[in-house]
Parts: C-alpha cells; structure tokens; sequence
C-alpha cells in the first residue's frame, strides 16, 4: 500500500494543537470537517494496546460545534433530529442522529444543552451548519447559528481518570456518563464531558480559551507520566472493535437510522416535530430491506481504501464491506458492513474478493465486544 | 517541510479514475467535498510549465454536482445566490456566490441550467446539498434535490482544443467560454463544458456513465502522444498566478462577495430573491473594511499551510495571507491576501514573520497575469 502526502494548505485547517503534535511524531492525517485530524503515531495497533491500558490525549478539535441560541433554539435542534429533545437537561450530552426531509442520515453529533436556548451541535463530518442555516431562513426562526472556535481535547484511556482527577480535583469522577460540567485550570473555567470517540473510558475538554487549552495541553503530559500519558487519535482499531460507527465510513446521507441500528434514538411516538418522521415511520412499518453488521474475515492484514462488495456463491451482491481492519485482539479482520436481506443476520456468510483471492466473510452482530 | 500522509477510507472518498492517476504518479492529495482530489504529481513547478505550453487531464470528481429538479427548483437555485438567473439559458455555465443570511459566502459554484426546471450546483469545498435541503424543506418548496454520481474529466492547456477535436470532431471548438451541449465519444452522449480551474483554456467533460468515461480516460492519453499529453491535476502556482479565488482557502463563510471582489456578481437592483440581499445592501452602502489583494514578497519558497499575519511598522495586524507559492513566472513568492483598509491597495507595504525572518509584503492587484 503506497502512501501519498496530504496537499496541507488553510482549507484543511490546522488547530491550536497541530505543532505538538507534530513534534510528537504524528505520521498521518484525515481530513474532518475541513480540519486535520491526526489518524496514527506510528503504528496503530501499538496505539490500541496503550489505549485500553494507558491514558492517551487526542487533538479532536476537527469535532466542531454548530452553536445555536435564541427564542427559537430548542425547536429548530429538535426539528434536525428523531431523538425526542423535549425532557433534555441543562448539562447533559445527546447523541443525536440529524434526519433529512427523505428520512436519510445527514450527521450522528452528540448535541450538548447549554441552557434552554443554547446548544452545540458537535458534529460529525458534514456541515451541518448550512442544513441548520437553510432551515432557520426558511422557517423564519429566531436564531443565531455559529460555529464558535472550540477546540476540542480528548483524554481517553482507563488511566484518564487518575490522570483527571490529578488535574481538576476529585469532583471530576462525579461526572456521569454523558454528563459535562465546568472545572478550573489555572483560573479558567472549561468546560468538561466524560464523552469520547473510544471505549475505554475518558472525557472531553471544549477548549475555548486557546491559551489556557496549551497550558492544559502542556501539563497534561507533564503531570501524566506517571499514567505513561502518550498523544494518540481516534484508533480505527479500537473504533470497530466497540462498533463505534463513523458517517461517511459506515453510513452517510443514501441510509436511515433504522439501516444503522439508531432504533433507539428514534422517537417516532412522541408529539415532536422532526424533519422525515413520516418517512421514517413508514419505513419502520414497511421494515429495513439491509442493516449494519459486523464482520470478521480470516485475514490477517487489509487497507480498506473504498467500499468493497460482498456476494454469495452465485456472484449475487449481498453487502458491502464499508471499514474494515486487522483486530489482534481477534486474531483476523474485522469490519462493519451494510448487509442486505436475509444476509444480516449473525450466522450468515459471503465472498469478498480481495487481490484475486476469494474470502469468506462471516456476518456478526454489532459491536464485537 | 515534513511530509505526512492522508490517511484513506471510504470517508474520503476515492473516483473512478484514482487507481489510473496512483499508475500514473500522483504524489499528493487534499479533499475535496469529501473525496479524494489530486495536488501534484512530482514536481508543481513543472507540472505548471506543461501546463502552459501543452495540455493535461485531470481527476476533478471532488467538483461534485448538486442537481435540483422541479416545480420551484428556479425559485430555490435563485435563492442560494446573488447573481440574477432570470435570463439564464439552458446550455448555459453561470459563476454563482452562493450567499446566506448574514450576506455570507457558503460556496463559489459554477451553475449548469440544463432545464427550465434542472439545474447542476457545481460546487467548491462545502456541503450545499444540506444548505439546499434545509431551505426547500423550510419553505415548502416543490424539487428534488441529490448528487448525481458525475465524476468530471478536466482537460486543460493551450493544446486542450486541438485535442477535443481530435476526439469529439470540429463542432466542439465552437463551443463559448462557459457554454456546454452534449457530444458523443463511442456512442456515448456527454455533457462537455468549456470550462476549468485554469486561465489555460480547456473542457470540462461531465461524465455520467463511468465505462464510457474511463475509455475516454485512456483514449486521450493514447490520441494525445502527439500533443505531449500528461496527467495534471489544479495547480496551485497556476492558479495563484491567474487569481482563481479557492473557497477555504482565499475565503470562507466569515467573508462578504464585497470582500472578494465578486461585485459584478450581486445584483442588488434586479427584482430576484436571494439570501442576504438587505444585508448586502447594507455592506455595499457602509463599504467594506477589507479586500482580497495580491502580494509579492521577495522571498524564493513557501509552504503555507495557513493563515499567516501581516502587520504595519508598528506590529498592528493589517492582514491575513491567505495562500501563496513561489511563482517561476515572477521570480518571487505571490499570494492572496485579506487586507485590511486603508492597506488594500496597490502601494501598500507590510511585513510577514517567516522563521523568525521579517520579510517586505507588496500588496497589488490581483489577478496579478
């Protein structure tokens, strides 16, 4: 697999933390939401070791906000999503699938509830803030839709906690999953979820303040060596392995939720007013013709580059391999892919040719572990 | 300058004709609207010679289209942008600031009327098909709007004409700047645009069917030996040199069209509705702060990877470089700039810190050929 260079330039914007983690030895780069997210420091499957055992700091600032405030907030964040909004607390994060007028997914953010009429939209990689303009200019809402300079820290690791609690005192362990809260460093309040991209437990600073979000950077790996603190990323690894989905990879704007498993984040009974609930409600009467399903191929290295079809033994499409990698916790790859009818369910199996050689390709339920 | 690797998957999407242009030599990539866009093959300086003197196919795809089709699909092109469509004509490219709320920039598009009711979107880096959604769904607007799977072909050069009509036959050298119609290659109708990233001359070929497109791929780099035929991709000194604004990089959505010298293209006085029109009303009367200029600085390399400050003899920030390269043509770095008033104009000096080097910034007009 040969490697090209990413072509940097203002449109792929930097963030704050982009020149330490490039002394830090970052070796490769995705683009996410228009800014450089960092993919690897080196190998990836030592950076999954140390994250299910250690403590790790990600530059996720490329996980933006959408900030909406005004008289007519809570109705214009409620009309995106098929998540019922309307008993949501001050302090509390959501993850919230966005729904178009069709019934498709545009973004899967977790939405923060900032006060009753203000909001952050963390997203995913789309712009979600020209689908939030579009529809406040049309029905003439009563809003202000943004996208503050918040730069998102990860912490994330099983040590994050130690290492946390060390930083901001031990209130911080208090915080509920999904919860977030102010905490103090150096005099400046940030604000803090235990939240994150991986499951191995950890939190997220929203860095506002620029300088202070360095200085805290900085004293992380000072005061964490004792955790063996290293900078690390989103693992595509560990990612798949906990089933943690990723618009655009594993689904994007040609599916709907009930495809992606988001049944549970889909309201459908409830009095709210959301983008596509009749659709989606006729789809869930009709039933899903394909579904996400894990995968594990007895391979032993892949790099998934694009979709990849899978067939049955007649050649016939029956899915399509969407992100895949070597798993060493399972010893072969593993993937997420969209199967068809009747092909998704945990005992069915396909052919996946890669390189001129036929695979079998075991469908598994979601997440692996 | 380090270079660091993008990290591919589905996410950032690959187009039909990645596999040909990794054969043939790319060595770096950006993304574009979610897709994989090549930056260079080698060296940029010598692929901006050729360029000039002789003709280049490039892997434009990242240019996705937006279609919008139906009842009010005029009504709601017409919304997104400030330039007056009401004497468009089927056949017919149109350079179009998109524009929201504020009076604010979200894209750059050229606009394909290929019906009275359809119309291609052919955007810059950012998601207007949610922008779209958004504003049909909140006005109740009678269309469809989706992104075909166009995945155009540039081909760009002085010798770019005698090549079609080598391919395509003599008809195609009458097409206008910005005009299209349709012409056959092995059967196949396509959509052909006079059109392109470049001041060199050039096609933009609209390919619908991908068979057919990749046979085109490789017939011209068969029937194009006699023209020194090479695969290319937007160049960056090429681009600079002919002031070819970049949305992202020259200008955002922090930015006015007023800002950015697209003047010619808000029609204030004309009887259309659009987004933002009071607004830019009001920009226009009160006269804008700051411009897009060129500058030269007297330095031989740069390698911007983003915006960098410009200030006054007394350290007082009057700028933002933007983009820049070195220029073989003027011997000298050249970019695009926001400067502040009352330093937008031709006479204007600045100074830029480099690695701890002040360097003398010229400020002129652009485009600077």
């Amino acid at each position: 697999m040969k490697n090209y260079s990413i072509a940097k330039s203002r449109r792929l914007r930097s963030t704050p933390y982009t020149s330490r983690i490039e002394k830090q030895g970052v070796t490769a780069y995705t683009v996410y939401n228009h800014m450089l997210l960092p993919t690897a420091f080196g190998s990836i499957e030592d950076s999954c070791d140390h994250l299910k055992k250690d403590v790790q700091v990600w530059d996720v600032a490329a996980e933006r906000q959408v900030e909406i405030s005004g008289k007519d907030s809570a109705k214009l964040v409620q009309l995106m999503t098929c998540r019922d909004l309307s008993k949501s607390k001050i302090g509390r994060c959501y993850y919230c699938p966005i729904i178009d007028g069709n019934g498709n997914l545009v973004n899967d953010p977790v939405i923060l509830k900032l006060a009753d009429n203000r909001w952050w939209i963390s997203i995913a990689d789309s712009d979600v803030i020209f689908f939030a303009k579009g529809l406040a200019t049309g029905h003439k809402y009563d809003v202000k839709i943004f996208e503050p300079n918040v730069n998102i820290l990860a912490i994330q690791g099983p040590k994050s906690f130690d290492l946390m609690e060390k930083v901001f005192g031990k209130e911080i362990k208090k915080l509920k999953f999904f919860g977030f809260n102010y905490f103090n460093f150096n005099g400046v309040k940030h604000l803090i979820a235990r939240s994150g991209w991986s499951k191995q437990g950890g939190f997220e600073v929203y860095v506002e303040d620029i300088k202070s979000g360095l200085e805290l950077y900085d004293y992380f790996f000072e005061t964490g060596k004792e955790f063996n603190i290293k900078a690390g990323c989103p693992n595509l690894i560990e990612r798949i392995e906990s089933g943690l989905l990723s618009y655009g990879n594993d689904f994007d704007n040609n599916d709907n939720p009930f495809e992606c498993g988001f049944e549970k984040y889909v309201n459908l009974d409830s009095e709210i007013v959301f983008l596509g609930k009749e659709r989606l409600k006729k789809i869930k009467q009709e039933g899903v013709k394909r579904k996400l399903m894990g995968v594990k191929i007895d391979i032993d290295k892949i790099s998934l580059t694009k979709s990849l079809n899978i067939k049955d033994d007649k050649g016939n499409l029956i899915g399509e391999l969407r992100s895949a990698c070597y798993s060493p916790h399972f010893k072969r790859v593993i993937g997420i892919a969209m199967i068809n009818e009747p092909y998704c369910k945990a005992s069915a199996t396909g052919k996946l040719e890669i390189d001129e050689n036929s695979l079998t390709v075991n469908v598994c339920d979601l997440p692996f572990i």
